[in-house]
């Protein structure tokens, strides 16, 4: 039975089954050798008196052996996580098993190290073209959810990463050659955004869809909760790529949709390819007043016992665009509702209470669906759908015209897993790995046909606390039709009494789990304290072949040479009316030219090119007072274009420690009055 | 002997002795506890198995155990790292032994996640605060460098830290209870500041001083660097604190300085209290012009054999301000340069070349200046310096009229440690550990009495090679007069081949060493792929005292009850003409109220409260489209304040995942024409 709305609220927290795990600790490690549940993982020597001064149990040490990469060991961590970090903007680059952070990725905020925004037009076009109705200024921040690596036969390729900001309903793209951001787009149509970034099987389009759905006119805003039916709709959008993995409007499309709340979503594999599927909630439609006396949001929107599965057929939408059935909102074309409705593009499946997630097994034919106020995961058969589909097998549709398909014909199976199911992730045996948010923990489940069969599929198998308010989950490449195993990675919102206190904003915690023994074993804690990571893909480190230097001369946003990049010696200064341009170089120790004089409302446009080639030779380009900050990795180019506008003397310098005289690599920029 | 210029630049990235270095892999782990040069650590059962299958040395399995923090141990790490961000604009706080980043804090960048500085009166007035004369516009970003912990009698006392912005000439305090800026001071007559950020004995003065010397008449920029000797001017300020910690400038001064180019700094303990320690280089004043075939800056200001440690008397130039002998510039009581030299408030004391850091042993008996192009260390002997000035025993007057002490009359010792010394911490039995940045090692030596004596003193006694390119480093509490020991961090600013790729910026290095044997050995590598920090401070973990929750209704900018707070049900809306002021709560799983509609043009006015009393209970409130987004930590009130411009409806939502229902905690916010 799916826990009531007030039970689950009241559970809101913390499950008190997971504050009862904390102490794996306890034992401590006997002379030589204890047995422990984990096998015998005594220590003799040096380790072991290190051990026991620390206080670690022989469970402990194989933690630590099985996590720690050695100093020096470029290639010690097999998988990269590529980490959403949430309301912080960005994005996060870790190793596996390690956990340890090895970038962060200026996306939809200005990160200064990283030169992005910070006064470049390599990178500040980004974060301004991010913008499409500036009304209230560039936005400069983002709510980064849904990393979406690229696939080329539903395996990732390593070639670009997108993702979405929740907050804006935009999207970027992230060049894995240098992990920069090169794109942000705001898509039309959309003004928040959850459900899904994904890609197609092959990349062929970059989905992502509404959040809480759009008010068609903006301009009638006035009572529009009161006709919300009427005057909201959702959008799922179809982005095509060129072949610089960035957004190809012209080639894009969106596909109008009920004003349910879409969710998190993905997309179909290997037999279900050519389909997209979204979850939804919200439903009822519920847009609160709880000032008013009305039922708040979360009241309203959790009333029904049942949400809608969203199955978009996308080779079918191809052919109406193609034909012309679209109207263009917003420089969009838009297939509208009831075209979708009755051309089948688009059928809708009952999913029990709220569901959050809909995942696609790694062959394609399971989509899990789990509803956070209902206990079970929902297995939904591809060969059933598809049959219930060829034989109309509707119990009806919704306001709109959508066919909703009758639950019991394209349910493969339900396996009941605990309380607040939210996302699942896959092994390549046919496991499904589901988080479990109130519960605080995670459930291993079977799936059915061809990895299960009869009584052992469709079964729970094992079960594992977790540390605390699991959000999303990953097994290595576990969405791709290849998941690698091995390792899982928790994503735990809370940590609470996990890591010293750092006051009262306390980080995430990533906890580490071992795939390979018979039992889910925790491995590790990390904390995240800079942001809140929504969602991660792991993909295998060697997959991406990642630059180690430009080309020289190369302009990051367009990934060529640069028309003004300059060579050592051919550094030059023009001055036409009140412009001056500069052409300069940077290299250690010095930037050439080292003074420049300018008069005060000049407009100052300064080409400088990091003539190094070794890597790591990064140098930093920074002018005080002017909020200009670049990064210079070696063989870059980048411009900066500001005036003048107050006078003094302002020392420009190297914001990158390159070498021993690395405080010299400065110069002066004399304003004149 | 010093190396020469043109050998130092060639050797600018990494030493080939440092290459040499990079693998401590290479035996692997034989059946049962092979002897290796750091002992017995051999394991049996399963850990050694993963051992052997990951390719782990027994040393490399005594490391990791030496550096895990098993999951759930809130107090396995012993110390925290606290740290500059350099040109992220940031701070990072991180755990020793394990190195896990526990929060990166927001400081002259805004940091969404925190909501520093994105729409929230209790974070963007510190930022907009931040810029004294906003020509540009508000700064945004730093490049932070130097944090200085509060000292209670020389020792940390864990309740605040001060931070410089280099490129800026600016400093910011965060408050240890919650880990959150609360001021940044735009400091008078500083237009970029390097050296030290450091608190006196007591924390009576914050120090801060410039770097790169500033034109005294920002007017008169045409020709300033033909007479720079007399254009320009550096400034020393002691910056006075309130109760809360925060700067009083009504109860600080400066101290005018030739415009030498300031270097890292430190202030006298114990016996030298009452003092503090400048360096400088670039003594040449050399300001390049290497357009015009003049001496780059580089090579300008690497001429003399000699630079100048700058010896300044505070308790000496308290007497003169409380005397008046200052005049005001900008607001600030500055005393003259004759004044300061005339009254016996500055010396100088010759440097071999081009110095960068100096640094006060823990019993404020010596001075360590550490000379980048000299391969020496050079002690001061603090009672050599007292009789020195006494004796009036000067070599001669700069052409300041500041007096020189003579080189030998002051110096206690050199030792030589290497090329390209940089930095000096301190461990609790009198040795010394200075960074080499072009050998890429660490240095250990020994001071001389009472700590050791005869051929026992200053003498080099170890050394350990980093990777790659080391700046600053840090023992355990090393710059304060009771160092822990235990632990070193060095510092690495390029890391090269030690992690996977990701793309052309590579993260940084902080590499642990171990200082509890007889020998240095390296412990781990840390990637810092989010910033470049400068310097760091290592404080013992349990000297801090974090808040977990705020008393109900704190703004944080006050750490005071906000008389904007509410308390469940007494939420309200009061509408003046084109003024709407809401007073609001948040809580799991709502905000009150959820509906607000306005008229366009309507300046809007939101006081929420999370009244929320569970610790990590966190919500964050963003508004789309407006770049809107707080984070309202439990007990938390925060402010937004803006002009609804733009017409449409707009779902405010939690940015925190902090329930079930989560995703429904949202509101809207009707944007009426």
């Amino acid at each position: 039975m799916p826990l009531t709305r007030r039970e689950l609220i009241q559970n809101g927290a913390v499950g008190a089954a997971a504050l009862a795990v904390g102490g794996v600790l306890g034992k401590s490690l006997g002379g030589g050798g204890e047995e422990e549940e984990h096998g015998d993982s005594g220590l003799s020597g040096q380790a072991q008196k290190v051990a026991e001064s620390r206080k670690l149990t022989s469970e402990d040490v194989t933690r630590a052996v099985k996590t720690f990469v050695p100093p020096g060991n470029q290639h010690g961590d097999e998988f990269f996580l590529i980490s959403s970090g949430g309301h912080s903007g960005q994005m996060f680059v870790m190793g596996v098993p390690s956990l340890r952070l090895l970038k962060t990725i200026g996306v939809f905020t200005p990160e200064p190290w990283q030169g992005h925004g910070y006064g470049s037009d390599s990178s500040d076009p980004v974060i301004k073209n991010g913008t499409a109705n500036p009304a209230n200024g560039t936005l400069t921040w983002g709510d980064t959810h849904h990393p979406a690596l690229s696939e080329t036969k539903g395996e990732y390729d390593g070639r670009y990463v997108y993702i979405n900001d929740r907050a804006n309903g935009r999207i970027a793209m992230i060049d894995l050659r240098d992990f920069k951001t090169k794109q942000i787009l705001d898509v039309p149509n959309l003004q928040s955004s959850h459900g899904g970034v994904f890609v197609t099987q092959d990349t062929e389009y970059v989905h992502i869809s509404t959040k809480t759905p759009t008010l068609v006119d903006p301009t009638k805003a006035a009572g529009a909760l009161d006709r919300f039916a009427d005057a909201f709709r959702g959008y799922s959008t179809f982005l095509a790529t060129d072949k610089k993995g960035r957004f190809d409007l012209t080639r894009s499309f969106q596909i109008e949709l009920p004003p349910y709340t879409q969710d998190l979503s993905d997309s179909g594999k290997l037999v279900s390819h050519g389909w997209v599927f979204l979850n939804s909630y919200n439903s009822e439609m519920a847009s609160g007043g709880n000032m008013e006396g009305k039922p708040a949001i979360e009241t309203g929107a959790s009333k029904g016992d049942y949400d809608f599965l969203h199955l978009i057929n996308w080779k079918k939408a191809e052919e109406l665009v193609a034909a012309g059935k679209t109207k263009t909102i917003n420089g969009m074309r838009v297939i509208p509702l009831d075209v979708a409705a009755a051309e089948g593009v688009l059928y809708l499946a009952p999913e029990p209470r709220s569901p959050h997630g809909v995942d696609v097994s790694p062959n394609g034919a399971y989509l899990v669906v789990a509803g956070k106020l209902d206990p079970h995961v929902t297995v939904y058969g591809w060969d059933k759908v598809q049959a219930a589909i060829a034989a109309k097998n509707f119990e009806g549709k919704d306001r709109y015209g959508v066919p909703i398909l009758k639950f019991d014909a394209v349910v493969a199976g339900q396996v009941e897993v605990g309380a607040g199911p939210l996302h699942t992730q896959f092994d390549e045996q046919g496991h499904g790995f589901t988080s479990l948010f109130v519960e605080s923990a995670i459930a291993k489940w079977s799936l059915g046909d061809p990895y299960f069969k009869g009584e052992n599929a469709f079964k729970l198998v094992d079960k594992i606390p977790v540390q605390y308010n699991i959000g999303h989950l990953v097994t290595m490449e576990g969405d791709t039709v290849k998941p690698q195993g091995k390792y899982m990675v928790s994503l735990n919102k809370w940590s609470i009494d996990r890591f010293p206190a750092v006051g009262t904003l306390k980080p995430q915690n990533f906890q580490l789990v071992d795939l390979t023994g018979e039992k889910l074993s925790l491995l590790s804690d990390t904390p995240i304290g800079m942001g809140e990571p929504h969602y991660v893909q792991a993909i295998r480190a060697d997959r991406i072949k990642a630059w180690e230097v430009y080309p020289p001369g190369t302009n990051p946003l367009t990934m060529e040479k640069d028309p003004n990049a300059v060579e050592l010696g051919k550094e030059r200064v023009e001055r036409r009316g009140n412009i001056v341009e500069v052409w300069g170089s940077v290299k250690r120790s010095n930037f050439k030219p080292d003074n420049l004089t300018v008069k005060k409302g000049d407009r100052v446009i300064m080409h400088m090119t990091n003539t190094e080639t070794t890597p790591d030779a990064t140098h930093g380009f920074a002018i005080p007072r002017y909020n200009i900050n670049c990064s210079l990795d070696p063989g870059e180019v980048t411009t900066v274009d500001f005036v003048a506008s107050e006078p003094g003397a302002f020392a420009y310098y190297c914001t990158e420690f390159c070498s021993a005289l690395h405080l010299e690599m400065q110069g002066w920029l004399m304003v004149t009055t």
